[in-house]
């Protein structure tokens, strides 16, 4: 209700802010009796985790989680599931110079309107390591859509203008940016550097492929499978659009286009991106998101302070300069939280 | 829970399918000693209603409004306030042929599979219908928002490839496309009448812009006030994407570009669409929506029928040829109930 | 959140006043392709309406519930489920004298408090009348109890200093009290018709037993299936208290007696009332509430009106003067609508 | 909605088992710039904690509570406060003994029932020491109330048949049994000794009186005051009945006693409890638990094994005798996060 919670059956809440004692997660609604280890969950912290690569932040974030709850002898009890992570020791100190500040894009401005207050250490409860909270609960999910072989595949599909043409799935995870077009990859790669050595930061497309769910599930008329989907995605501080299927594609098609002829092999195409009526149609369902540009960037931009005086900020420090390797998990880990609730939610009528 | 009510402090539940007794929704939350009449709710539904004009369905379908309870005196109650829309005897037998036919588009398989069984009847709970009741109960959200000023602005953007080129906001309901440019009003009105006499149908963009949102509102990390229109916008039926401000647009920009700058005039530029972090900023909120084709063509589709057999269908009948114009008037109602319900939300810090 | 709506699986909504267009509610969730015709409801609705005897009030309403949505060919659909109960032309013209007035015990002065405003005909939404919305929605958790063969069976146990000492469940509805022993029942009424003659209002205890729940239904730690039970029962008007199992009677017994031995035929006692941590045994679930006599009473009565000046009332018109056999229905609905949404509930790791 | 969160716009959600890694608690909707320590916290957890004298447990547990988000510089930053109070190394050996034994009264056998699996040590999630997230919580709660100068008092009313006379509340904390009654605090503590000497346990009712509510606090028709403050006192573990007000002694009342008269002074009397119609009176709120004579004792009991074979049990090792003392705190909480959430959505109307 106020707002850290997600999720119907399978629910999480997430705490913390980036340079406070840690962030962290409680699932409650995993299902009783599924193994679950701390190397289950570190394995995709670390694929959101910082300093993987030349063209993600170079900070070093050990990210480790621990499991304080609701895991006993290896499986799950159907319990809270309390994950913690703790921060180290971060140097607050260089935020001292920014605290009277509002760094154009990110949400210092905001915060301060609607608490009157805000930690401005790091960006606070709006930073981004908030999500590590959301990827730890996603392997939970993830467990639950095992059992019913519902498989998630992210992948970077866009930085700036370079687009990917082909998908092989098995490079996404060869080459930094999570690309499935090995060529285009490297083309990312370069113009991702590029923007760094400029002091800039450049934006991107995710995409997010849900294969195997079967048709039936989702809850008309509101929570319907692509709202839910819609939110979980916009959730995710730097998204700024959502699409299903065909997408923003549909504008300028006409119905005999769009629609997904039927024959008794199926579906004939997949405009509908897998979901019809808020319902799954049985065919892999289809998302992207549009990831801006990082804020933080070394470019002076100009701003005001507390007091509403003009000046001007460069943001320095050691900042992503394209934030899409990293959305890939986050985008999967709250995919596999909605499918796995909506999931759970068709159990009823079992 | 499952799926039929939407909102927290103002929620609202809808219920009815397209040829029953009848459609409604009942708002629980309403503030109390607000003005309310039937005429009020009646204004707003005429714009959504079927037969306004040579570009939507002919059918004639008159959407009274009743009030049925929590208003007192011509006056809200803060009780609920439940509205119903009873249906004309609607003719129900041209369904009966294909009632044993999966419709390309339509949510005819997706319900048959969720639930083993649908009112095959016009498009039983999944008809466009059922977004009277949320018209409806956008009157109340209206009125909330009225009293801080907050309004909202909804217009055709997009029909097929004619993109609107000028925005006049006294324009919009003087055209029945509902478009702001009155140039492309006309470009925009012939290929959806040359769409129809084809039995074709085509999409569009529509623009949500509200105004007047004090900064401060939205709560975070989940329930972000873009996160919450974007299953807003997403739960209305024939919409496949949600952007918000400078939206798909963040893709192809760098940091430098998409940054808002600040100084002590306010905002140079409105990117975020007025959202940072979920939480507003003070300016104009801006939502686009991708809206499909009608998926109720008369050109002839491959399809099966319920025991998975080959055959094609024509959907007969007076159907849009363009959703676009009636979707305007619902997503403005989805816009005010997520704005006045985040509205309620705030005043708890006062 | 806002009050008026009551489950997570299985989720009603209520609305209407006494003397506004009518009373109803729409259920969410409930499951497919069970038959359900307005002759089932009605059968229920007649146990709580009045003029059944001359132990309640005389007024006659006629309680006719006609379905709005949600059911086809007399089967549910899965989708909402919406009940409308008209009242007739009620006569609020005798509410004019006392709209002024605070009648005691009534909710009259909390309604002003609360909302500033209130519709003072009858009782407004504070109405007994609004229970009509409960026991229709009671018929549908019924019906998917039924597919459990889980029974509940409601009675007054006690009326006044009228306790009964025998339970004989074909008794119930042979006697106007809904008493489950035949010989204190007849005490029961002449005590009640004495209150009556006396213009005075008498109170009582109904009890519920649920026979047939499964072990291991009720979610921990906060949603137990009691802490549930608790909430439903104590959100009906008259209810001052409730209690399970041995009750407030474990105040004075020791832990050697208040713990149920097992043994390899099953509990050897039942204090626990069928719920031990939250979730159920499988012994039959057993709750008392302690009802309140009726606060409409001929007697004079000290009282304010609206500007705080001291004066008397008496209020007038034909009131129930022991409310207990109109709650039996109503109670046993609230308990069917806790059990069938944790059976949902449970139903997640089937 | 799985159970372990309460609250509205004042949330919170517990987390671990007894012998786990800890217990903790996530307050989500605190309100921003609200001075809190760990010092705070600790103060009340002190009153809930194991070892405060020699009627209740000698078991030792630090309980110390950690802060690990929300909080920047001594102040509440409005998002949520994760709370972290780690168990000691607890030595589990000896509830190997026990595993495969159902202790009579506890939740082993439910929870078996329900998971299908549990953890054995210590009651696990069905432990009492969930409360210390409970407890932690309602710090926050009560510094929300605070500022409303809203004050709540709990007690130890009864213990067997010892009842309290006399209301001192200065005398609470001066004795070990939290009774207002010095010289029946005296009587109740011989009572609880005995009893343990007797590897027995006793029963008793706490009483928490909220003062200085505003009157126009509560949600009708379901989320009444009264039936929030029953869900939240019946979720308690060992309370098995709720009553307010005159509570069950309405049941022998007529009408004309048991409706509180108005003058211009005010309610003549309270026997209401502080809520009509769901909503306060503006009188103090009075409510009454039962608390049950804990399970644990060291008497011999019959019980069977998890292969249903008969046997018996003694429970060993270091139990409260009774556990009023220790409910007092926890009663109190559950009552001020109830009492702070229904302030807060009461400010939708300001």
């Amino acid at each position: 209700m106020t707002g850290n919670s997600f999720g119907k059956l399978l629910k999480i809440t997430t705490w913390g802010e980036s340079h406070g004692k840690g962030v962290g997660v409680v699932i409650d609604g995993a299902l009783p009796n599924i193994s679950l280890s701390e190397e289950d969950i570190q394995k995709e912290l670390d694929r959101r985790k910082p300093g993987q690569s030349n063209i993600v932040t170079p900070r070093k974030e050990d990210d480790k989680a621990q499991i304080l709850s609701g895991v006993f002898e290896g499986k799950t009890t159907g319990t809270p599931i309390s994950i913690v992570i703790f921060n180290k020791d971060a140097d607050s100190s260089k935020y001292e110079d920014i605290k009277h500040l509002f760094r154009p894009g990110h949400a210092d401005f905001t915060y301060q309107k609607k608490y009157g207050f805000r930690d401005y250490r790091g960006s606070g409860r709006s930073s981004g390591r908030e999500t590590a909270g959301r990827v730890a609960a996603g392997v939970i999910a993830r467990k639950i859509l095992e059992k019913e072989e519902i498989k998630i595949i992210g992948f970077t599909k866009q930085v700036a203008d370079i687009k990917s043409e082909n998908f092989d799935e098995k490079e996404i995870e060869n080459n930094p940016v999570r690309c499935a077009d090995k060529d285009k990859a490297v083309e990312m790669e370069k113009i991702i550097i590029k923007s760094k050595e400029e002091g800039d930061s450049v934006g991107g497309i995710v995409e997010v492929i849900i294969k195997n769910v079967p048709a039936g599930i989702g809850e008309p008329v509101f929570d319907k499978l692509d709202a839910d989907l819609a939110k979980a995605m916009m959730s995710i501080g730097a998204v700024k659009g959502v699409d299903i299927g065909a997408g923003f594609d549909v504008v300028e098609m006409k119905g005999s286009e769009s629609n997904d002829e039927i024959t008794k092999e199926g579906f004939v195409s997949n405009n509908s991106g897998g979901i019809i009526g808020g319902i799954s149609t049985g065919q892999d369902i289809v998302i992207r998101i549009a990831v801006k540009p990082p804020s933080s960037i070394k470019k002076e931009q100009k701003t005001v302070d507390t007091d509403n005086n003009d000046t001007t900020i460069q943001v320095e420090g050691r900042h992503d300069p394209c934030i899409c390797p990293r959305v890939v998990p986050i985008a999967e880990a709250m995919a596999a939280l909605v499918i796995a609730d909506h999931i759970l939610l068709q159990k009823r009528f079992s």
